[in-house]
């Protein structure tokens, strides 16, 4: 007792400390729970890693995070800032991984999957003509464009893509497709002048069509959309019903420009023009074609692009693929035309729905064709994949980069494998050495839809044996 | 009993058939006993799966097997026959997968991996002086190399590379590390006309040499040669002993050819003749040279280049990425030269170490430069990676081809990722759709490098961590 009192008596300011440290450990706690209180609750927290924005300023954030409400972005910032303000219902662990806005992939033809490699290093005309065309006329229906479809999205989402442009037949089975997988589409039927696997004349597509317009108006994640298929296949009579039914529903017109030599001749002869100045002259292009390819254009034909807002679409695996030729791709950029990146179809083209190649190509295409390795840059072969891509979809206010009010589409590249070490530059990194196997989780409208590598939408296995069961099918027709 | 008596004697075939059963039963048995005791013994049964040989035939078996003893092929054929034949003390499933021989990647700069992405996108002279020189100059010590091989190697061994050439310094270490990785490399140390990290002098790196060529003799991964870097960085003098060097010791020669139209103007402003007819003039070529590049080579070129069996060396990402231009692989294979593939050095010029990319880019390089589908097949692609690599490095009575007598070294590639689905033809899949990460098992001289995306020979985190430490040091060198 007395040592204590002692201790007491002679210690005050011990006393005083002791007190200190309560109101402090108290005022804490109850700053602490009020802070607590005061976050914002958000359903999904993005936290940690290096997060590329994509926004006007090309806003880097080194250890950042993106707060996400139902599907879209709440906020994107520094990691201390947005989890000193949100509390998520889940979170993602993002550290040592980029954080990048989900790739868009701006042409495709998504059931050509099933007929992946059919046919290679062919002519153009036999290749279409021995094996694309009979193959399809024998196998294309219901199921087997759900099937192809299926397979497509398994490997779009697996390789980062959250957004892609499609343009087949049954498209509003893709669209269902699409939807179930919780990918965003904008999805063309295709018109054409011979009679395709699900409607035998135009006539017959134009109301199928119609119908499909109407009923995927306003959804989230599909634009329905007419895919004319190109100015040599389809007479102006065709294009021009085409695009006056679209623009009845303000939907998408996409097709196919300027993409071989042979074309650019075909139409020349017909018509006296090029085909941009062709299509312009019908009163097809404006804001809301998407015009896949765009090769063979000279200056004048891409001041007709850019004075009617036309979004474009570079497919440096099939332009070189085909033999097609490559991309004035510098000069759109620099002119401002509106200009994205797709992997074109899998059957013969490409043959892989892989825009993280396509990135490496685009830059390595240009420089190659101009002797010059400054051409495209990393940083705009990035941005073709993300805001450049929404830009030519004229999406650009709801994807195409991380920014608050914008959908929640982002996917997660890890920068482990021996291939991705070191890192000095981040753009540099992810067009010249990061695989679609280094994508590890893939978020679109806030909805994880695959988590390190497993895919939560798709039953893969059942995916795969189905492409396999109809692949056989393809072959046997072909006997 | 009457019962039992009438079966019997109104069935007397019956009992004839009972024993005749058991007759075949116990024949079956003791033959299949007998063929136990027959079957050799092998140490590992490669079983199940495509086995594509790459033999002078290009058989492809459908259900094949490998039998391996020690080092070496002892058998390939139909897995049935191989299995009756051989027994494997251990096994590798190979079912529902592609059974290759390992790719040889024919140019590269191993260690440079840790300068991978350093600077892109940049006119060639800006990224050497301000950036690959300097960083080499202030990093490139002991250390480092060996560091910088290791990810080098364990990158290579993920994406099926199990024969590398390499051209740097110290490459006796390098060296040391590819063979504690168990991988096979034709190594030559490099020789130019300027104070390389190593050695201060041509003088200096010729002892450094002899010794390095010297030690490795008779070494069954290892092939120690010497790398004069090019016509343009080494004097006639210097050539001429790097040439002399070799030749004494019977080891290959390595050198850069014909690059960049560039170099090319300048070896004629010099000597009045193109890089390879300059070569040839000072009697530096021959059987033992591996010349990489070959981009701007004429047709009297490539004559001389057959004409003293010198092996070529595309690389397609390098080329493309420096912009050095699209070498006349068509015109070379079909003239009969000998001919590999390669990535190049990881630091700016490509920036990975991934051949299955390069086979991709190598016949779609062509294909868009000819505007020619045709050009260049798949096949073609493949061999090139192949038996075609293995034929320019002289090298080809040992490995290339799954063939009995050679070297076990090849590779297990998956076939059930949605992107490698369907399977049409196997060329195909393999050039345009299978990826680095379908690699799954790797075997190098009948050693399991890599097994199931495992790597066995590397400690993969302490490999990465090295490197991640070591470009830490690089980048603040450089500020």
């Amino acid at each position: 007792m007395k040592q204590k009192r002692n201790l007491v008596t002679h210690h005050p300011s011990l006393i005083t400390f002791l007190h200190l440290c309560l109101s402090v450990f108290i005022c804490g706690f109850a700053f602490s729970v009020h802070a607590q209180g005061k976050k914002e609750r958000v359903d999904l927290l993005v936290s940690g890693g290096t997060v590329m924005t994509m926004d006007g300023a090309r806003r880097i954030v080194a250890d950042g995070a993106v707060a996400i409400r139902g599907d879209s972005i709440v906020a994107v910032g520094p990691r201390g800032e947005i989890e000193a303000r949100y509390r998520g219902r889940r979170r993602i662990n993002a550290a040592g991984r980029i954080v990048l806005p989900g790739l868009i992939n701006g042409h495709g033809h998504a059931p050509m999957t099933l007929m992946r490699g059919i046919a290679d290093d062919l002519a153009l005309q036999e290749w279409l003509e021995k094996y694309i065309f009979p193959a399809e006329a024998r196998n294309v229906n219901e199921e087997y464009v759900a099937a192809g479809a299926r397979l497509a999205l398994a490997e779009m989402i697996r390789s980062g893509t959250t957004t892609f442009v499609d343009m087949y037949y049954f498209e509003d089975l893709i669209a269902r497709e699409t939807k179930a997988a919780g990918v965003r589409g904008m999805l063309g039927e295709t018109i054409i002048d011979f009679p395709a696997p699900d409607n035998k004349t135009v006539a017959d597509a134009l109301v199928y069509t119609e119908a499909f317009l109407k009923k995927w108006q306003g959804d989230a994640h599909i634009r329905a959309g007419i895919a004319p298929h190109s100015a040599y296949t389809c007479s102006v009579e065709t294009l021009q019903s085409a695009a006056a039914l679209a623009r009845k529903y303000k939907s998408p017109i996409l097709i196919h420009v300027a993409e071989t030599k042979r074309e650019a001749e075909v139409i020349h002869s017909k018509y006296g023009l090029t085909p941009v100045a062709h299509l312009e002259k019908i009163g097809l292009l404006g804001p809301d074609v998407l015009a896949a390819h765009c090769v063979w254009v000279d200056a004048a034909d891409r001041a007709i692009l850019q004075r009617h807002d036309v979004g474009c679409v570079h497919n440096p695996s099939s332009n070189m693929k085909l033999a097609s030729g490559a991309a004035p791709v510098l000069e759109m950029l620099a002119e401002g035309v509106r200009l994205g990146i797709g992997t074109d179809g899998p059957a013969g083209s490409n043959n892989d729905l892989n825009l993280m190649e396509e990135l490496d190509l685009a830059a390595k295409l240009q420089k190659v064709m101009r002797l010059d390795p400054r051409a495209l840059s990393a940083e705009q072969a990035v941005e073709m994949a993300t805001i450049g891509g929404a830009r030519a979809l004229h999406w650009e206010k709801e994807i195409g980069s991380l920014e608050a009010g914008k959908k929640a589409d982002l996917i997660l590249l890890r920068t482990d494998a021996p291939h991705a070490v070191p890192l000095y530059g981040i753009y540099s990194q992810i067009v010249y050495t990061l695989k679609a196997s280094d994508v590890e989780t893939v978020v679109i409208g806030g909805r994880v839809v695959m988590r390190e590598r497993r895919l939560l939408t798709l039953n893969e296995a059942q995916v795969i044996a189905d492409a396999r069961r109809l692949a056989e099918k393809v072959k046997a027709s072909l006997q």
